[in-house]
Protein backbone atom coordinates (compact mmCIF):
# COMPACT_ATOMS: atom_id res chain seq x y z
CA UNK A 1 0.00 0.00 0.00
CA UNK A 2 1.04 3.43 -0.76
CA UNK A 3 2.24 5.61 2.00
CA UNK A 4 2.52 9.61 1.44
CA UNK A 5 5.31 10.35 3.31
CA UNK A 6 5.34 13.22 6.10
CA UNK A 7 9.09 15.33 6.44
CA UNK A 8 10.03 17.31 9.06
CA UNK A 9 11.59 20.62 8.58
CA UNK A 10 12.42 22.59 11.68
CA UNK A 11 8.82 23.05 13.98
CA UNK A 12 7.09 22.18 10.51
CA UNK A 13 5.73 18.98 8.87
CA UNK A 14 5.60 18.77 5.22
CA UNK A 15 3.50 16.74 3.17
CA UNK A 16 3.73 16.39 -0.38
CA UNK A 17 1.23 15.00 -1.83
CA UNK A 18 1.85 12.91 -5.20
CA UNK A 19 -0.16 10.05 -5.91
CA UNK A 20 -3.61 9.20 -6.86
CA UNK A 21 -5.62 9.64 -3.35
CA UNK A 22 -7.48 6.17 -2.12
CA UNK A 23 -9.33 5.99 0.64
CA UNK A 24 -7.00 3.82 2.25
CA UNK A 25 -4.20 6.63 1.66
CA UNK A 26 -6.24 8.65 2.81
CA UNK A 27 -6.75 7.94 6.40
CA UNK A 28 -2.97 6.23 6.92
CA UNK A 29 -2.47 9.89 5.87
CA UNK A 30 -4.64 11.24 8.59
CA UNK A 31 -3.76 8.66 11.47
CA UNK A 32 0.47 9.29 10.50
CA UNK A 33 0.18 13.00 10.60
CA UNK A 34 -1.56 12.99 13.72
CA UNK A 35 0.48 10.79 15.19
CA UNK A 36 3.83 12.50 13.87
CA UNK A 37 2.33 16.08 14.78
CA UNK A 38 2.30 14.53 18.41
CA UNK A 39 5.38 12.96 18.63
CA UNK A 40 7.17 16.02 16.88
CA UNK A 41 5.61 18.82 18.53
CA UNK A 42 5.33 20.16 15.16
CA UNK A 43 3.06 23.72 15.69
CA UNK A 44 2.38 23.80 11.79
CA UNK A 45 1.88 21.44 8.75
CA UNK A 46 2.46 22.39 5.02
CA UNK A 47 0.51 20.45 2.44
CA UNK A 48 1.74 20.58 -0.95
CA UNK A 49 -0.20 19.77 -4.04
CA UNK A 50 1.44 21.09 -6.47
CA UNK A 51 1.56 17.35 -8.62
CA UNK A 52 -2.17 17.05 -8.22
CA UNK A 53 -3.71 18.02 -11.29
CA UNK A 54 -6.90 17.31 -10.84
CA UNK A 55 -8.34 18.06 -6.77
CA UNK A 56 -12.55 16.33 -6.87
CA UNK A 57 -14.36 17.12 -3.60
CA UNK A 58 -12.92 13.79 -2.27
CA UNK A 59 -9.56 15.94 -2.10
CA UNK A 60 -11.10 19.07 -0.67
CA UNK A 61 -12.77 17.30 1.88
CA UNK A 62 -8.87 15.21 2.58
CA UNK A 63 -7.65 18.67 3.35
CA UNK A 64 -10.51 20.12 5.34
CA UNK A 65 -9.97 17.05 7.87
CA UNK A 66 -6.24 17.38 8.32
CA UNK A 67 -6.81 20.62 9.29
CA UNK A 68 -9.29 20.20 11.45
CA UNK A 69 -6.95 16.98 12.75
CA UNK A 70 -3.95 19.50 12.84
CA UNK A 71 -6.10 22.27 14.61
CA UNK A 72 -7.16 19.76 17.52
CA UNK A 73 -3.23 19.13 17.83
CA UNK A 74 -2.34 22.63 17.62
CA UNK A 75 -0.89 23.02 14.53
CA UNK A 76 -2.08 24.72 11.51
CA UNK A 77 -2.30 23.39 8.16
CA UNK A 78 -0.96 25.41 5.05
CA UNK A 79 -2.15 23.99 1.24
CA UNK A 80 0.82 25.08 -1.35
CA UNK A 81 1.15 24.75 -4.78
CA UNK A 82 -2.43 25.08 -6.16
CA UNK A 83 -2.27 25.09 -9.51
CA UNK A 84 -4.75 27.90 -11.46
CA UNK A 85 -6.77 25.24 -13.01
CA UNK A 86 -7.13 23.49 -9.44
CA UNK A 87 -8.35 26.72 -7.70
CA UNK A 88 -11.07 27.04 -10.62
CA UNK A 89 -12.23 23.69 -10.70
CA UNK A 90 -12.56 23.33 -6.59
CA UNK A 91 -14.90 26.94 -6.94
CA UNK A 92 -16.88 25.74 -9.29
CA UNK A 93 -17.26 22.85 -7.21
CA UNK A 94 -18.45 24.76 -4.74
CA UNK A 95 -15.45 24.30 -2.57
CA UNK A 96 -13.77 27.05 -1.01
CA UNK A 97 -11.76 25.70 1.66
CA UNK A 98 -13.10 27.72 4.13
CA UNK A 99 -10.67 27.86 6.83
CA UNK A 100 -7.68 26.63 5.17
CA UNK A 101 -4.88 28.96 5.15
CA UNK A 102 -3.22 28.35 1.17
CA UNK A 103 0.35 29.61 0.04
CA UNK A 104 1.80 30.35 -3.41
CA UNK A 105 4.31 27.06 -2.89
CA UNK A 106 6.10 25.92 0.03
CA UNK A 107 8.99 28.60 1.10
CA UNK A 108 5.73 31.05 1.21
CA UNK A 109 3.63 28.57 2.90
CA UNK A 110 6.50 27.91 5.55
CA UNK A 111 6.80 31.60 6.24
CA UNK A 112 3.41 32.09 6.87
CA UNK A 113 3.36 30.02 9.50
CA UNK A 114 6.77 30.46 11.12
CA UNK A 115 5.37 34.13 11.38
CA UNK A 116 2.99 33.03 13.67
CA UNK A 117 4.54 30.33 15.58
CA UNK B 1 2.67 12.08 -17.75
CA UNK B 2 3.64 12.13 -13.88
CA UNK B 3 5.89 15.04 -12.98
CA UNK B 4 7.88 15.15 -9.43
CA UNK B 5 7.52 18.04 -8.03
CA UNK B 6 10.79 20.39 -6.75
CA UNK B 7 10.21 22.36 -3.91
CA UNK B 8 12.35 25.54 -3.38
CA UNK B 9 12.82 26.32 0.61
CA UNK B 10 15.60 29.05 1.01
CA UNK B 11 18.15 28.05 -1.32
CA UNK B 12 18.03 24.33 -1.52
CA UNK B 13 15.87 22.40 -3.57
CA UNK B 14 14.09 19.48 -2.13
CA UNK B 15 12.78 16.85 -4.50
CA UNK B 16 10.64 13.93 -2.84
CA UNK B 17 10.08 10.58 -5.31
CA UNK B 18 7.42 8.65 -4.31
CA UNK B 19 6.43 7.27 -8.02
CA UNK B 20 7.61 4.45 -9.25
CA UNK B 21 10.26 5.92 -12.24
CA UNK B 22 10.53 5.43 -15.67
CA UNK B 23 12.64 6.41 -18.16
CA UNK B 24 10.87 9.31 -18.79
CA UNK B 25 9.79 10.86 -15.52
CA UNK B 26 13.57 10.77 -14.82
CA UNK B 27 14.63 12.10 -17.84
CA UNK B 28 12.06 15.39 -16.98
CA UNK B 29 12.74 15.27 -13.29
CA UNK B 30 16.47 15.92 -14.32
CA UNK B 31 15.82 18.56 -17.02
CA UNK B 32 13.20 20.81 -14.53
CA UNK B 33 16.17 20.27 -11.51
CA UNK B 34 18.69 21.83 -14.03
CA UNK B 35 16.79 24.35 -14.63
CA UNK B 36 15.01 25.03 -11.28
CA UNK B 37 19.23 24.96 -10.11
CA UNK B 38 20.20 27.62 -12.50
CA UNK B 39 16.13 29.67 -11.97
CA UNK B 40 16.67 29.74 -8.07
CA UNK B 41 20.35 29.43 -7.32
CA UNK B 42 20.22 26.79 -5.35
CA UNK B 43 23.29 25.83 -3.95
CA UNK B 44 21.68 22.53 -2.45
CA UNK B 45 19.62 19.28 -3.57
CA UNK B 46 17.81 17.33 -1.12
CA UNK B 47 16.29 14.50 -2.76
CA UNK B 48 13.96 12.28 -0.05
CA UNK B 49 13.32 8.72 -0.95
CA UNK B 50 11.68 7.68 1.95
CA UNK B 51 8.53 6.36 -0.03
CA UNK B 52 10.80 4.12 -1.86
CA UNK B 53 10.94 0.52 -0.91
CA UNK B 54 13.14 -0.80 -3.45
CA UNK B 55 16.08 0.93 -4.79
CA UNK B 56 17.67 -1.02 -8.17
CA UNK B 57 20.28 -0.09 -10.31
CA UNK B 58 18.19 2.45 -12.22
CA UNK B 59 17.65 4.36 -9.25
CA UNK B 60 20.97 4.19 -8.61
CA UNK B 61 22.23 5.04 -11.47
CA UNK B 62 19.54 8.34 -11.21
CA UNK B 63 20.65 9.37 -7.95
CA UNK B 64 24.09 9.84 -9.23
CA UNK B 65 23.32 11.58 -12.75
CA UNK B 66 21.31 14.15 -10.45
CA UNK B 67 23.89 14.50 -8.20
CA UNK B 68 26.50 14.95 -11.45
CA UNK B 69 24.83 17.40 -12.90
CA UNK B 70 23.89 19.22 -9.59
CA UNK B 71 27.77 19.19 -9.07
CA UNK B 72 28.85 21.11 -12.34
CA UNK B 73 25.74 23.96 -11.26
CA UNK B 74 27.42 24.48 -8.15
CA UNK B 75 24.98 22.56 -6.14
CA UNK B 76 25.34 19.97 -3.83
CA UNK B 77 23.49 16.97 -3.29
CA UNK B 78 22.16 14.82 -0.15
CA UNK B 79 20.26 11.15 -0.48
CA UNK B 80 17.72 11.27 2.99
CA UNK B 81 15.23 8.80 3.71
CA UNK B 82 17.02 5.53 2.89
CA UNK B 83 15.48 2.79 4.48
CA UNK B 84 17.63 -0.32 6.15
CA UNK B 85 16.86 -2.47 3.44
CA UNK B 86 17.54 -0.52 0.75
CA UNK B 87 20.67 0.32 2.29
CA UNK B 88 21.78 -3.33 2.68
CA UNK B 89 20.10 -4.33 -1.48
CA UNK B 90 22.31 -1.14 -2.95
CA UNK B 91 24.90 -2.80 -1.45
CA UNK B 92 24.22 -6.47 -2.58
CA UNK B 93 23.72 -4.86 -6.10
CA UNK B 94 27.39 -3.62 -6.03
CA UNK B 95 25.77 0.38 -5.75
CA UNK B 96 27.53 1.74 -2.88
CA UNK B 97 26.46 5.14 -3.99
CA UNK B 98 29.64 6.99 -3.71
CA UNK B 99 30.04 10.47 -4.89
CA UNK B 100 26.77 10.82 -3.31
CA UNK B 101 26.43 12.23 0.20
CA UNK B 102 23.69 10.84 2.58
CA UNK B 103 21.39 11.56 5.81
CA UNK B 104 18.75 9.69 7.56
CA UNK B 105 16.60 12.62 7.35
CA UNK B 106 15.00 15.66 5.14
CA UNK B 107 16.14 17.78 8.46
CA UNK B 108 20.03 16.63 8.97
CA UNK B 109 20.43 16.53 4.92
CA UNK B 110 19.32 20.46 4.69
CA UNK B 111 21.83 21.39 8.19
CA UNK B 112 24.41 19.39 6.28
CA UNK B 113 24.34 21.40 3.08
CA UNK B 114 23.59 24.57 5.26
CA UNK B 115 26.38 23.82 7.17
CA UNK B 116 28.43 23.70 3.89
CA UNK B 117 27.15 26.95 2.13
Amino acid sequence: MERIPILKIGNLLLVSIQVDLQDRTVITLEEDLAEKIVATGARGVVIDITALDIVDSFTGRMLATIASISRVLDAETVVVGMRPAVAITLVELGLSLEGIKTALDVERGMRLLSARA
